[in-house]
């Protein structure tokens, strides 16, 4: 009976969970769960005789290999930096290995080992990154095997919430770590466009956006990822101009983040002295020249971010909160800490409330004398806030993989991302059953 | 025969080892120096019997506990991440140590078991931090004795150029490390102003300066540094609502330099992918979104900018090249290095060239009802550039501060910073001889 391993069972696992148990009940397999607190888990896996749950600490080094010997796959959805601590007790315990995050230079590092021992740890292997890749990988290939000959590749991917579901005016709702989000961009972004080298320091990246069109869903802004040269090798595209990958957002929300990091809320690179008997409007004034107090804080605000007091930004800045007498209430946090603690309250994803995730990929090509694009639109919404889309979209990739690899289909070994055929094919052909498609345009260029 | 070691003999140590020397052969002591380097001292060595040089690396533990051992007082000039392996390896071999850098957590943790062996590690006594603590001290604690009540204290210091030698529109050449210059602010800057916390992201620093006076210089802005919240105990300044200590700039430099931060030219944070074939304007381009190349590349940088194409940090932005066609040369480097390069060749102290050191504190305090302000101000040259003004302003207080020493008249022990009077009175009283003196003024405030 082969043993599944899966680390970590926290937000956004809930569809992993169920995909799992039901293929070990197909396959005649065992998955065991892993995490600091599993009694979450019980009505789960009350239903299924193919799972168990255990807690542990994964900073426990003999527990940890020795749960990872008993296993013969090991699934990682801890947060990233556990995971060369995962990879390496993998490499002793040779077990092969899947998580949905990136694939860092440490763990890249591995990758001759695992090569040399038949290991197969696959990274990327969730929602962005991963069926991002999946899908952009399968019709760039399309595309060439209709010899049209690529001239950009823009891919945008955004965590969102739901219309029925959009009940704030940032348009905006966490289904994710929302420290993530509060730092999203913080190393700045690097892109290719036209065959130059573009650079955008963090404090001009919610700036920099480009307008993307859903049909059915209106406008979004995308704004560009951390580094996109880095796949231009792995997606074969060193002789294409342009390649940006980013992260999409509805109209309005980029350019009041943009006034936020301008203030300097964003900042984690320092603790406040004493946040306790701070107001949310104390904490304000703090990013703020000193002023003698006859002015109103809001209209200094505006001035200071060079906008006009009656703005969509300034609206959207007040409509969390940050000029009220309310006391924070933390000790010892910086000031993105004390950003997420308010912002956690203010965006928080009601239990029936859905989400929404959008991808699109803009491929600009030139076939036949003609310059063309093709938009593949993907749009999943959640059930609720358990079973959201987020969920979906990191779970079932995941769940997929990890049923080919113990199926023995994933012939690749080292250290890899899913952009090779006998990976993203079946993956993306059952995502499509689970309603995760995506939906595709031509249209000429002027 | 007592035995000074001083390790690093880099730029601006040409003063103190002058006065080392001096003081050897008056009090019968011997000064070895070390560094990766020596061939360039010979000239100053060869007129003195009291001083020898030794090639050394400061990572070859066994000989920096070996050196370390034969000498009663080690002075660290090297820089600074080095500092914490030199005062382990001082309190291994129970040795007094001095340098002229910041006294971080990691040497302060050092305190307790300094101070439980009867060691003095004195940090920060060179000019800033040194002489800018002993100074403000010094005067604070004349304040009190009149029964002043302290409202305020400011204090910024500059390493500038002096006027006679003021030959670009910057009013700016290197007189320390290029690369700590390009990236000076980066952690953003903390301080006090009525009471009120004031917290300044790096993006926003060089946009917040205040506006300062020197008489007979002229006018300058300070910018402020970063963490001026930490020194309020030390100084005793826990009742005086602001306290603020910061950099000095001549008129006109901070704001152009906001605009290359702003433009993302002093990003450290990644590589460029290969600039040997890079040119600067290729680069500045870099930083701006795609256009279409029809409007010129100085148009729509002012535009990017927010600046007219005519405003004075347009004018000294161009000064530097950026927008030439003269390939970068440099391999495997990020923005900022290439920044460096650039600069060093710009901002060159020429051989003959004069540098000025400017010193302003500001204690704004109540005394008999009157609210005054107590203007205090240290104006130093250069020589050359050799016998700098930063040389002069840094080697004195340490040298003098290393003779009081091996004297015994340094009885506090510990982890410390020249705050307590037994090392600054004696300090400002020799510098005064060297002509390094504060000019007063006090005026009263509306």
């Amino acid at each position: 009976m082969k043993q599944i391993l899966l680390l970590g069972a926290g937000r956004s696992v809930s569809t992993l969970i169920q995909y799992l148990l039901r293929s070990a009940a197909e396959n005649n397999w065992h998955l065991t769960i892993i995490d600091v607190s599993v009694d979450h888990l019980q009505p789960v896996l009350e239903g299924s005789d193919c799972g168990s749950a255990q807690v542990f600490d994964v900073h426990d080094r003999q527990q940890c290999l020795q749960q990872i010997g008993q296993a013969d796959l090991v699934i990682s959805m801890l947060p990233a930096a556990f995971h060369v601590i995962v990879a390496q007790a993998c490499l002793e315990q040779r077990r092969h290995l899947i998580t949905a995050s990136y694939a860092t230079p440490e763990l890249q590092a591995l990758d001759a080992e695992a090569r040399r021992m038949g290991l197969t740890f696959l990274m990327e292997a969730g929602l962005d990154p991963g069926i991002d890749h999946m899908s952009a990988m399968a019709t760039i290939r399309q595309l060439r095997e209709r010899g049209a000959r690529l001239l950009a590749f823009r891919s945008y991917t955004g965590g969102l919430v739901a219309p029925e579901s959009d009940t704030n005016p940032w348009h905006y709702k966490f289904t994710w770590n929302p420290r993530n989000v509060v730092l999203a961009g913080q190393g700045g972004a690097r892109y290719l466009e036209k065959g130059a080298y573009k650079f955008i320091p963090y404090h001009q990246l919610f700036r920099r956006t480009e307008s993307l069109h859903v049909e059915g869903l209106g406008d979004f802004d995308g704004y560009a990822n951390r580094d996109s040269l880095s796949y231009r090798e792995p997606y074969g595209l060193q002789d294409v101009p342009t390649v940006l990958r980013g992260t999409l957002r509805r109209r309005g929300f980029c350019q009041a983040w943009h006034a936020l990091v301008q203030l300097g809320l964003t900042d984690d690179s320092f603790q406040l002295p004493d946040a306790t008997r701070l107001t949310y409007r104390q904490f304000t004034e703090a990013f703020l020249p000193y002023h003698e107090p006859s002015e109103p804080l809001e209209h200094r605000l505006a001035r200071y971010l060079h906008l006009p007091p009656d703005s969509d930004e300034m609206r959207l800045i007040s409509w969390l909160g940050l000029e009220e007498d309310t006391p924070i209430g933390l000790k010892q946090v910086s000031p993105a800490q004390i950003l997420e603690h308010l912002l956690t309250r203010k965006w928080r994803l009601e239990p029936n409330d859905k989400d929404m995730i959008v991808m699109q990929h803009l491929f600009d090509f030139e076939q036949h004398g003609q310059v063309k694009r093709l938009k593949a639109t993907m749009v999943v919404k959640g059930d609720d806030a358990v079973n959201t889309a987020m969920a979906k979209t990191v779970g079932f990739p995941v769940g997929i993989a990890a049923k080919l690899l113990l199926q023995g289909k994933i012939k690749h070994s080292g250290v890899l991302i899913p952009i090779y055929p006998e990976i993203y094919e079946p993956v993306l052909a059952e995502l499509k059953s689970y309603g995760i498609d995506f939906s595709e345009e031509e249209e000429e260029l002027p």
